[in-house]
């Protein structure tokens, strides 16, 4: 992504239009360069992830562009959150099919830029191309953690509670709702609550805030982005450890409280769809209280949902009659 | 990009097999969490690069796919060389359309594999995923350099001579020849001329062996990706500089020389054409011979091929007869 004082092609106006604008960071040359350099924070380690959305598989082509971006981006910054680093910018790489309105990147430009601002996360670089597909954005996004301070997915031991940020479940049932909008009717949903689970579905929330409190309580922690039942059962197999789970426990939003109140088959929807983009943590019995009450103070609300046992990876949730679910997908996959 | 002891999903059981292996840095957990975690080195700056492929636009779906993995790895690669950049590793972006063949993976895991290798780049994380749309891959490269050198576009002055690396226009003729065989019997080229254009195209050769001598002697510098005229015109630009470049200087290839002596008209495809992914640099003067022996002592052949004067950003190519020549397209654009 390059751009220069005379652009000189159509790409070089687009980034010129759209993109240099976001590139705040001095270490982006104003995308004049070949690359980025930042003078990394010392004494600390990087943490580095891509992730990325692809039209008609992870969001819908018609959704607003502002939320393509925002969802992109905030998909990154929760797995940063998650292994408790703190944001130092990303690289973009976004394929438009020709043809794509002006209009369609105005949007998704305006989005990424509030949420690069709000996250402190600056556009460091890029990448713009046409493609024969669907519009598809990859980010890969830095962080930076004390040296060694990685919270890993491995690391949870017997006693350990399970923690999870936020309500689960919001996401799949707006996936749902928007898949087919008589769910609405059929879980008697007012307008905001159809509002709500959709807003969750197109936009996440992810919980940087409170990297810093996980670094310091939680002896294991992943982002929920493919399913909480299945997400729990990789941080399990990554830790050697078993977990039980009272679906009781699992924190829900009123929406998703009513939609499940209509249909209770619905727990599996909550448990194992993907995109909640909340933290899931292991933390030592001891240290819960205060792991709820600073993340509290950080605005982030820290619930309870089970414990850790000796095992081999078993994650098992139980049902209102003290049973174990017997969930069809564990996960979400796009693949 | 994940892995558990049990892979659970076709994308897990893939990456275990394909992409693990490849995760030999110890910041890569073995792709068995959400983020990779380094350390980098102290007194650097990270330099941050993003690019990418896709099927039909930058390259042709039979390519073999060891070349794919190959081609978009080296090219990333490219942009740290010209930078004066070491490797330190990447992230890999990759979405395959449904039916994709194990083979494909295979080859292009074996390609990627030997080329973090040889290059000393590992694969530090990445992320998978079908698409309705062609293969598409992106990688995201980091390096580092020592603080505040590395070396930028901006930065030439007057009297700066102009160097490239290696070869001109290989690439772009190796295009032409995938795409229209009968060139090859026109520009009466034998069948390793015609292997030397075709594998040039496929696969370039990043200049990363002298990273170092480019900090100790550049003024400015970056990769030529979409053609030399197009970018040395985007250095003058950064650097506010003119530059003036003799036709007959630009190294060759004994292919490309033949295919321009049987088509002189080629010029113009030689020195705008792209996918050269050689570096150009500017020289002080004094530094020129320095410059040279170091490169060629580390075996990259270095050549004077024009020099800077005040001006404002524009790039002249002189013709045989000594009058610039009229470029209808300066670079190559994909987009």
């Amino acid at each position: 992504m390059t751009d220069e004082t005379k652009p000189q092609s159509a790409e070089e106006r687009l980034i010129a239009r759209y993109f240099k604008p976001l590139a705040t960071h001095p270490g982006a040359f104003g995308l004049s360069d070949d690359a980025a350099a930042i003078a990394p924070p010392a004494g600390c380690d990087l943490v580095l992830k891509t992730d990325g959305v692809i039209a008609g598989v992870h969001f819908f082509p018609d959704d607003p562009p502002d939320t393509v971006a925002r969802k992109v981006l905030r998909m990154n910054l929760s797995d940063l959150a998650a292994k408790g680093a703190t944001p130092l910018g990303f690289l973009l790489a976004v394929a438009l099919p020709q043809g794509t309105e002006e209009a369609w990147l105005a949007g998704f430009a305006r989005g990424l830029g509030e949420d690069a601002e709000l996250f402190g996360c600056p556009l460091l670089g890029g990448d713009t191309d046409h493609t024969p597909g669907p519009i598809s954005v990859s980010v890969a996004a830095f962080g930076a953690v004390p040296h060694g301070k990685m919270v890993r997915r491995a690391g949870a031991t017997a006693g350990d509670r399970v923690v999870v940020t936020g309500t689960i479940g919001d996401a799949a049932l707006g996936l749902a709702l928007r898949r087919d909008s008589s769910t609405a009717k059929r879980w008697e949903l007012t307008r905001d609550q159809q509002d709500h689970l959709t807003s969750r579905y197109r936009v996440p929330q992810p919980r940087n805030a409170i990297a810093e409190i996980l670094r310091a309580h939680a002896s294991a922690a992943m982002d929920v982005s493919d399913g909480l039942a299945g997400d729990l059962a990789k941080l399990c197999r990554a830790s050697g450890v078993a977990a039980e789970i009272a679906c009781a426990d699992v924190p829900l939003s009123d929406a998703a409280r009513m939609a499940l109140a209509k249909e209770p088959v619905l727990i599996e929807t909550i448990v194992s769809g993907g995109d909640d983009y909340e933290i899931l943590a292991t933390v030592p019995p001891g240290k819960v209280a205060a792991f709820k009450q600073q993340a509290s103070g950080a605005g982030v609300n820290v619930t309870e949902i089970g414990k850790v046992s000796a095992g081999r990876g078993e994650a098992r949730f139980l049902g209102p009659d003290g049973k174990p679910l017997a969930l069809a997908h564990a996960s979400y996959s796009h693949f």
